[in-house]
């Protein structure tokens, strides 16, 4: 009931870190859409453990199996099933965790809500769950691809440390040419410098993604439930250790005027455009044609490598001491992982889309 | 497919402003529930137009009609539906709408989505809609009292004036004793001054409203989408005007350590609580028993008694007048609403939980 | 949970026999369609009790009320809500049954249910639901006259009276001009005579319908859950009294040989047509465009004027007087129901069908 | 979108014919169920083909994998994925069908609907997706067993050779005694040798299956759409090559007067019963207590050994030759998919049943 993701373009996911494979199903993708499976992969790197020395040094291979949906490169419209095998797997690292509660993990939650608890790598409410998405994402990246839609999220702050230039005056294309995915190359240094010192003193810090969304058609979204700002804040809250989601003017606009915030028509190469873009390419829940652009709050990760008080499974006080192979920052793994939810939120509202006018039908 | 909301306790609403009435059918409300009428209605007067002077001065009386689902005062378990009907319609109000997009409103979006639009008062758009969630909330609040969770809202900020201290230091009892619903008395005459102001310069002004929801039993959320806090934000983000969303610690966790910001285990009065609640109430999108707090933005109204520059349907530019009976600051009228929409979601979770473990399903 | 149907083309419906009113909302009708009020009321008149004098006595005016969605006669795209007032209550009628059970009734499965009931007229259970599917139904039917699809339902049995000749040697433009709705004049008579004599006898007898769906474009259909024949058979099986689906060849079909079953494909005026058709229009559960037709048998009516054996809340025996307005024979009413849970179903198909292809999403 | 079945206990399934694996996601299955995985592969083994001389000699192995979800022997409430390798695969077998469609099979109308077709064993409409569901219905029938429901169907009829008696005059423990799987020993014997010889001729034959659950608890089932014989008519509609569906009284029904045709009430054991159960257990939709039986038609296979009359893709005639390994007669293997669509049909309606009473709500 709650591991399917979206009304028309949908997915189904299964999976724990320490099981055989995790997997996910795409129904409801057109038939007719020419699958680059080269792009999956490439995009499951750019999420992998181990990629650079700043993320967790685990090895996870991520190689995306696609099992059906697909003939000869083309989907078919039957289900797409991606499954990904479990390889690098050590239990024995969560050994000393299987009767204690990890601070500000879900270990506590999912024991008292299941009364049983796969403890081994965080279960089910392991962030691995995440590779689902981004192969999912890769699928209906490229469906958005009809519509030159594009989705570009980056690492917008680390700790105390951020982007100060609109996104507008960045040059989102240098985004992966560091490591810690951040496109303005006057503070990525900076970023990863934090991000090592943290690790060596055992720690761990938050940070913020954005995500910019172009060239999106006018009338996405649904006008009371499932707005498309709703769906979307909807979809990043859904990633683990987020704790808050802002669209256009988000909380800075709450100090602004009317007369100030609002986006005034104009006319634009023919076009009605907005003069400003508070609205975040966001109106009454529906799309306006404007930069769709957000931002997410990730809270610092909470494996960290020192000794930290917990209780055990008898509800006695335990020391916890800090081990396995953890991210000290998750956001620069975190930004494929936005983009694909971005994704899969846009290819089933560009799907919702297609019953809204009678006109509109095809025979 | 876009007016309905939740899953077990599911509501599905109607209606515009000018229409004959809007309504709202709320199915899955368990049987054997009493229903005091008389809380929907002091829950609307909470939310209805024209209840100070820093409102909207339209008067919309909002007379809640039961029409099923409640025989003697108790549920049946039947859909309940609740109408309201329509009655103080000023359509003449709009005529000068009819052709022109409002900025910042959600006339073009629908325009461009739906190919037609009722123009008068929002249409669909309108926050009247807001009403079938608070009568819809009402019932679900009453459900809610089974388990002696409860919900408060409260204005936390008003443009640039906020309130200081944490949520732990106010009485919230004092939220609906001033007009703002600002329970902290230092600022809430502030805010007061500062909306007047406003209003006399013909605009706007945005805020901030706080919720905490005390008593939730740990094990509400689903773990991987629908996450307790993916649920809130959702419900939130659906809200007229809302940018922004946060709970616990938020956009400002996204800067401390891990070592800081996790919260230890205890053991208090013999019960595992946490020693800090950085996490708002909710780890891996499950309560964890403690507080649940969270943050929501919303923008400027977009209706200024002001000349505007705009495009009419011809695509031409036009100047827009001010004119009509508007809320210079939205926030004192959307604390009930926010109130309602999140114990929408409590209650939808409730029902949900009653399936998870073998154990505890009845006979 | 259980009181919407169909996915995108989506009705809600709520209200007791006995409340103030009943309706349903009608959510994903696209956005331009033109609504004839005066078709909804001429299709509630066929469903209609006090129509003839076969039918109940009682008298239900059914005055249809939009109450949104629909502006100057043109649907805007935002949920439709119809509403029918109940107008001729005698709840009095009812006063002898609140602590009865009546055989072969909903009385006993709701009472153990739900733990309380609404023992007036049936309440929740009563067939005057059946209103709100008719009304939504006829949304349903003016969508559907874009594709020309038509659906015509007909009595084709009523006890051991049935027609003989397959529908395609009938001329079921006459199913309306007699009041048994059965489209063969040598055996409506028949018919009418055997429903009066059974009222005399205060009895009541069972009976089956046909329908059949002309002009489906092909394609409509789900391939695994949701086939269109499972639909059908879910929508059909949904109207009360119903004890049996069966499409196409149905269960006769089960005694012939695949020699003889299969429908050979030729080439009819050019197009790819079957040359017979036993697989009823729906291979596959998807539609092949041939005429898609099914029978469903309706039970006798439980309501018998004869004094039956029964017992009450305490779980004594008792008897149970025959009393009350009701029908001798349901199919003659339920007509129009048939043909308005076949429209609501194919509507969504039709909606379902627009996002199968690449090719054919439009921009 | 059309992939999944369920509300609350809720199969996803993937996988064509000739594809690496298929496989089923059961999403809300209550934690702390025992699985016993011998008890999956032995009902898998019922509906294997190849397991008999009277079905096809096809084999395949199907082995159900599970990935997730059990965690030593014990459902954790996380989804539970079980796949089932495709191993016996000889696409050559479908070269020469590439370009035809087969009579009374889906190659037309999947390629109408998709643009595109996987020709290879029928695609994504084999049969071989039941494997799925049966792995799927026996991890509910293992929920079952906490209430002692018990699913029992069985061949009644093959071709005009049918089981004569009522099956409360039948020891269903000898249904899996024959390779037919029917419990009349007077009629099994000749059903197999008409079996036999049809398939010597080239041809096949159709057949009903019967079902029958006991000890369902009073209050299954939702009372107006999703009733529980609704739901029942709709799972065993998905199946491949079935026309029809009756419960209880069925279309026999039609003909009866209602003072014989009703149920009347009376008290067995301190228990309020039926003395006579044409209701089929089931009333308003809702469970009664007593047995709930049903009969679905199927249809003769639709590949026969046979020269046949079809068109190709460019609609061109075409004769078609009959190759390949099939089933003369789909009832034998198909008594496990019914119990199994069952099964899920009522572990679903159990989960769906804990939310309905206030007072039985947990804490």
């Amino acid at each position: 009931m709650s591991n399917s993701f979206g009304k028309l373009f949908r997915i189904t996911s299964f999976g724990e870190s320490h099981g055989k494979s995790i997997g996910v199903i795409i129904d409801g993708c057109p038939a007719g859409l020419v699958i680059r499976e080269e792009f999956i992969i490439s995009e499951l790197r750019r999420r992998r453990p181990g990629q650079s020395v700043i993320t967790t040094q685990r090895k996870e291979e991520d190689i995306p199996e696609i099992q059906s949906g697909v003939m000869d490169g083309i989907t078919t419209g039957t289900p797409i099933c991606i499954l990904i095998k479990n390889t690098n797997i050590k239990s024995k690292d969560y050994d000393h965790l299987a009767d204690k509660f990890r601070p500000s993990h879900a270990d506590y939650t999912y024991h008292q809500k299941y009364g049983i608890r796969d403890h081994r790598g965080g279960g089910r409410s392991s962030a691995r769950e995440t590779a689902n998405w981004v192969a999912a994402g890769a699928i209906a990246k490229m469906l958005l691809e009809k519509y030159n839609i594009s989705i570009q999220a980056f690492v917008s702050a680390v700790g105390n440390i951020s982007v100060n230039k609109p996104y507008t005056e960045l040059d989102l294309s240098l985004t992966d040419s560091n490591i810690v995915r951040c496109p303005d190359p006057e503070v990525s240094g900076e970023m990863e410098s934090y991000i090592k010192d943290t690790r060596k003193q055992g720690d761990t810090v938050g940070g913020i993604i954005s995500c910019v969304i172009k060239n999106t058609p006018v009338g996405l979204g649904e006008p009371v439930f499932n707005k498309l700002s709703a769906a979307l804040a909807n979809a990043m809250m859904s990633i683990n250790a987020v704790k808050g989601f802002e669209y256009g003017s988000g909380f800075e606009g709450t100090k602004m005027r009317g007369s100030e915030h609002n986006d005034p028509f104009i006319i634009k190469k023919g076009q009605i455009r907005t003069d400003s873009n508070y609205s975040g390419g966001i109106q009454g829940g529906i799309s306006n044609g404007e930069d769709i652009y957000f931002r997410i709050a990730f809270k610092p990760v909470a494996t960290i490598m020192m000794e930290q008080q917990s209780v055990n499974l008898k509800g006695e006080p335990v020391k916890l001491e800090g081990k396995g192979r953890h991210d000290p920052c998750v956001v620069p793994r975190a930004v494929p992982i936005v983009e694909a939810m971005a994704s899969l939120v846009l290819a089933d509202f560009v799907l919702m889309s297609q019953t809204t006018k009678l006109d509109a039908l095809s025979d």
